[in-house]
Formats: structure tokens, C-alpha cells, sequence
């Protein structure tokens, strides 16, 4: 028998051989001199003095940690100012702040799952997955975007606790959720609709409110919605909105809620002051779409496969993963750091670039892009 | 049928007539002028004005988030700085950080144990059985503390590859796990052994570098430990620490890694100072221990029980969730902030006080601290 040492070796070496390596290259604050297109910085808030600002602030008054879980010392008034905010900003009852996204989908999905059925889309992000295997549900995986397959799932099911989960906006492919059908069907059938904001909050919508509240299903008492702090409010953290009853059931029950350290007080403070930007500068979010639309149609101008997209994201497919390895050094040559997403991110045989629109980009900035995407079109001729 | 919102005010009624509803109660900076012995900042630093102007540095040089995952634009050179820095002082060949050390558990025992066999033990903190659960492995979980149970786990099974894991610390009753003997039962059976040092960081062991280090364990590499910097550092956050083919491990295939944004540069920032604190001023620790060891005995005075502390944290055990409940506002009363444990963070019937001592407290608040205990057994005594 090898140790276990020895096993994780030879794991290793079959992931190398199979182009699925990756290396941590800790980045410079001016991402090595590159354009950013990769980063979730959406709004391009990450660095605006007014939020360093607020979390300096927030450091200051509070201290550089939560100190404790949520339900002992780690609730501070800034946290609930907060989530005040944030049910404000998107309409909806309450809200309550985790430490990340995935924190919060894994308590969202978790604990209103728990012991039912629970219908996920297969595009869905890795933290609805997991959530998922933690809800001890039955699960059933639905065909990316077939609202006729999660009916049947939740028509023919014995248990009486249901869920669906969506992403809204699906954070690779870029393309949005039929969140309106998805509501009918799970009101039809008495089964909550969690829908993940995490790439519609701050960019989809009148002044980014997100893909549920434009599609005028804020109000919807069955509609659970998480969002993340970490993309276009450009700090860290995750938060659920919904009914009452639904925060409550996560206060008392939700273990990554419960059994987590509170968000730091400088993130709460940069995540607040972002909301008030949003409601300040409301074409922010817009513009970020144009620009995500400019970056499509350049792509697809040069032969890729793109989608339309309905948010930040614009994928450029490349299929297999050493294409796509290759894709992204040719663009970081140009001057242009992109996302590369390889299995186990993508499905095999969808390994793409991704590419991330930000608010403030301006037409120099798509101008080295297409000359990047240009290159790695050359290449891909060549070869 | 009833609809799902219905259903979950129902489960809250349940809740509230089982005595486990529960109250976020936001705090003030000042933890609502009472004496704080409910968080888990067990050095003091949290405040600590070298923590608090090293988050303000890293917010203004890096801005207020990661800006995307760590293998995409989540990487910055202050992260591998503070990776550099954790394993040089926990004596660890590498270490990976996370956006807490919830995830940092998910990531370690998911990713190590995939597939095998995981042994875990009843008190392991909610983070760890998630983990397991999300692993796809068979799980064994044997008795709090039980070496001889794991041993017969590891030497019957029929898997390859096998995991055990415990706290180092157990969160809530304070006791230390018996590493040495884990540790060579591990070797003896080709398994891992993950150690959650999350309250033994900071507390445990000579400058507090952890129970692995203090019971000479630290330069085997079958040992993985996951680490939290949001309790000693003062911070947010987590890691794991191990060796370089487990840290690669967790970085090509760590589901919670790379599907999560990176860790907010203040909060990296100020566990950084944290750790170099700990450098310095190599008694801090030990001020801790003393302080749960004068608590400790304070309560057993008064005809409570409790534990022998291994480091910072001290339960009182009440048992009733309401009688657990009465007893956290009598000591409120009496002007201390302590924590109050109720199912699901502990088994039915072992509802209890949770003290945490913190280096930086005095006689004085010790003595506050007397007079809260003996009104809560005065209660006790008339109930
Ligand atoms: C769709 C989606 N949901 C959730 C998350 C997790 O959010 P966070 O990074 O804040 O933990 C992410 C990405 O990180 C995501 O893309
Ligand atoms: C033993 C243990 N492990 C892990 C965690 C999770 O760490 P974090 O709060 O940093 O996510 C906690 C508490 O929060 C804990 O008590």
C-alpha cells in the first residue's frame, strides 16, 4: 500500500497529463500592468475612494474582525445597517449577510431543502451543488434552462418540502435564467424559487437591482434570492433576501450561518457604500451591459462562439483545455489578462475564455481587446 | 397543501415552543458597554490598533475586494505573503487561505477524503461534518476522543484512501484532542489526518503556534491542518497547512478554493500584523491560558460544571435551553457578555454558558466575572 502522500502524487501527475493543472500567480494592485477583463470587479468599484473609504471607516469604528459568530458577538450594528440596505436596494423583506456567496447558497439551499426535493439547473454554480448534497434532499438535476423538466420534477414528487434553485445570471455562459416561468412553476406546485444574483445584482436591471426585481418578481413572497458582495459591490461577502419566515428558518437553523464568523467590518462597510453609489449613479450598471455587448459582438465578429449576453460575462468558447491555456497567455501577450475555464469549471469539451465587462472601460481598452481576440483567432486558424 | 411559507412558520412555532428560537441582537463597538467574554478574539487584537492601520494599508494599496477567485484575479502578492507567513510560523512546509475557515474545512476534508473513508469524531464543529457529507465518502464518526474507535475504523475498511479528522480544540467544551495518539494510528493505517486548529491557533503551544506544533507533530506530512483567522488573529478567514502535494491538491480540485472569491485584502492585511504580534510578543498566548484556567475555577467554586481548559474557551454546563438562556441575562445583568450554547450547536440536554478568555483582561473584569457566576448559581440554587 503507498501512503497516502505518495497517492496524491499520482493524482497529480494524471491531472498534468491531462492539461487540468493550476497555478496561483498572486497578482500585482495594477494586475501586472495587464487590462483587466477577468476580474467580477464589474462596476469597477473595487478600488473607488469611496470605498476604501468606508471600509478604512468601518476598521477604525469596528475593529478588522467580526469577533465571533453571528448569533453571539458577531452581529454589529453595521451589519444590520447592512442588511437594511440591501432589502431596501432590492426590494425585498429582509436580508441577511454571510461571509461569502457560497456560505450564503449553501445555507439558502441547505436548510429550506432539507429532507425535500430540490430541482437544480445544471448549469447551476459549484455552491448550489454542494448546497445541494448538504440539503439531504432528494435531488434532481434539470437540463440547463428547461422549465418543462423542472415542472415534471416538481409535479411528480411525493415529498411536500420543495425547492428549485437557479442561478440568474450563469456565471461562465453569461446567459440569464426564465426566471418568470420558473416563479409560475414553483408558485403552481408549492415550492420555493431560490435564485443566486450573484453576477445580476449591480448589473442587471434598473440600476442594477437585479434579474428578479426586473422581472417583477421582487414581491413574491416564495421568491428567495442570494446575491454575493464580492463582484460588482467590489468587496467580500454573500447575503439571502427573502420573506420573513425565510430569514428566520436561516437564523435559527442555518448551520453556515449559525457556525460561521461574522463578515469583517471592512467589507460591510464597503458593500454598504457601494449600494449607495448604485442608488447615486444609476446608468452604472448599464454601462457595464454596453460594454459586455461590445465585447460579444468583437468576438463573434472574429468567428467565436459567444452568447448574447444578458449581464457582464462574455464567454469565448475554445473547447479543449490547452487551447484555451493557449488562448489566454496569447491575450495576456496583448496586454489583456482574461479568465481561462477549464473542467472541473466547465463541462469537458467547453473549456473558453471568459471574458468581464467593466463599468469603467472605455474605447481604448476595447480596442487592445480586439486586437487580443484577434490574435488568438490567428492562432486558432494556424493550428 | 399548505405553501412553503406556510410550512416554514410552522417549523418556527415548533421552534419557539422547543425554546430555540433565536435573536440576532446588533452590538455596539463597545459590545453594548458590557464586559466582552462571549468572543472568540482571544489575544485582544481585534481592535488593536497595528491590526486595524494594517487593514487600512492593504485597503488602499489593494482596494476593498479580491476582485474574482484565486486562480482567476483573486491572487494578489498579499495573499501569498500571508501564506508565506502562516506556514513559516505554524512550521508548516505550505499554506492556502480562504475566505474563512468554514470553507478551509469543506475544502480540506471534501477534496482529501473524496471517494474513501472519512473518520470524524461526535464533537467536530459544524464546518467539519458538512465537509464530510459533501466528501461522497463513507463516513464513520466515533466517540468524542476515542483513539481505539478510529483505529478499528481505519483497519477495517476496504477504501484506499482515508481521512481522519478532529478539532484540535473542540469549540464549545474546550478540550484538546489526543493528537500524538491520532497521529500514529493515521501512519499506522496509510491515512490523513486533518486537525481543525482554529481555537488552538494563537493559544496553544509556545508563541501559539497550535496543538500540532505543541505535541511535535508539525513536520509530518500525512497532517493537514486547517486554520481560522477570524478567532486569535483577529480577522476574517482561513487556510489550510500541509504538505506541498496536498496544498496542490486542494488548488487544482478544492471545490470551496476555486469557486469562491479570494479572501478581502484588509482582512489578509490584518492577519498578517496578527501574526507577526504573535512573533513578538511570545507570552500572549499564555496570558489566555491563564485567564481560562482562573475562569474555569471560578466556576467550578461555585459548583458548576466545566472543563480543564487546553486554551481559551470554558463551558458551563446548564443543560435546559431555557435555564441556559436565564443564565446568559443574569450575567448580562451583572454587566458580562457571555456566550449561550443550545441545540443544534450542542446535544439536547447540554445546553450551556460558553466563557472565552481573552489575554488582554485584568483582575478587575475577573472579579466582575465571580459575582455574574455566583448570581447565576444563586438562581440556580432558588429555581
Ligand atoms: C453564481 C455564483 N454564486 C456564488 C458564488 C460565490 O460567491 P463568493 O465568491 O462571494 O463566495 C459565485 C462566485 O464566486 C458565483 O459565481
Ligand atoms: C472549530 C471551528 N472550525 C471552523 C470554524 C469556522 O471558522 P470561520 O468562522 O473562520 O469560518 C469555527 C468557528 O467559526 C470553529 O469553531
Amino acid at each position: 500500500m503507498h501512503g497516502p502522500i505518495d497517492r496524491l502524487r499520482q493524482a497529480a501527475e494524471r491531472r498534468a497529463a491531462a492539461g487540468l493543472t493550476r497555478v496561483l500567480r498572486p497578482r500585482s494592485p495594477d494586475f501586472d500592468g495587464l487590462l483587466d477583463l477577468a476580474s467580477n470587479d464589474y462596476l469597477g468599484l473595487c478600488r473607488d475612494p469611496r470605498l476604501t473609504e468606508a471600509a478604512v471607516a468601518a476598521t477604525r469604528e469596528w475593529g478588522t474582525g467580526a469577533t465571533g459568530s453571528r448569533l453571539v458577538t458577531g452581529s454589529t450594528r453595521l451589519h444590520h445597517e447592512l442588511e437594511e440596505a440591501l432589502a431596501a436596494f432590492s426590494h425585498s423583506p429582509r436580508s441577511l449577510v454571510f461571509s461569502s456567496g457560497y456560505l450564503a447558497n449553501l445555507a439558502a439551499v441547505a436548510t429550506l431543502g432539507r429532507g425535500g426535493l430540490v430541482v437544480s439547473d445544471a448549469g447551476n454554480h459549484a455552491s448550489i451543488v454542494d448546497a445541494c448534497r448538504l440539503a439531504r434532499a432528494r435531488v434532481v438535476v434539470t437540463p440547463h434552462g428547461d422549465v418543462g423538466a423542472v415542472e415534471k420534477a416538481l409535479a411528480g414528487r411525493e415529498e411536500e418540502n420543495a425547492v428549485v434553485v437557479t442561478d440568474a445570471v450563469f456565471s461562465v455562459d453569461g446567459d440569464l435564467a426564465p426566471l418568470g416561468a420558473l416563479s409560475e412553476v414553483a408558485v403552481r406546485n408549492g415550492a420555493l424559487l431560490v435564485v443566486d444574483e450573484a453576477h445580476a445584482l449591480g448589473v442587471v436591471g434598473e440600476s442594477g437591482r437585479g434579474a428578479v426585481h426586473n422581472a417583477g418578481l421582487a414581491g413574491n413572497a416564495h421568491i428567495v434570492r442570494t446575491v454575493t458582495l464580492s463582484k460588482s459591490l467590489g468587496s467580500q461577502g454573500g447575503a439571502v433576501l427573502g420573506a420573513p419566515e425565510v430569514i428566520d428558518t436561516l437564523v435559527d437553523t442555518g448551520r453556515s450561518f449559525i457556525f460561521d464568523t461574522g463578515l469583517a467590518p471592512a467589507s460591510a462597510g464597503a458593500a454598504l457604500a457601494a449600494l449607495h453609489i448604485l442608488e447615486e449613479e444609476p446608468d452604472l450598471p448599464k454601462r457595464a451591459r454596453e460594454i459586455a455587448l461590445a465585447l460579444a459582438s468583437t468576438a463573434r465578429e472574429l468567428g467565436f462562439e459567444t452568447t448574447e449576453p444578458a449581464a457582464a460575462v462574455v464567454p469565448v468558447v475554445l473547447g479543449d483545455p490547452h487551447r484555451a491555456l493557449a488562448a489566454a497567455a496569447t491575450c495576456a501577450d496583448h496586454g489583456v489578462k482574461v479568465g481561462c475555464f477549464r473542467p472541473p469549471s466547465v463541462p469537458d469539451g467547453r473549456s473558453c475564455l471568459r471574458l468581464t465587462a467593466r463599468a469603467n472601460l472605455g474605447s481604448e481598452d476595447l480596442a487592445v481587446t480586439g486586437r487580443a481576440l484577434a490574435a488568438v483567432a490567428g492562432t486558432k486558424v494556424t493550428a
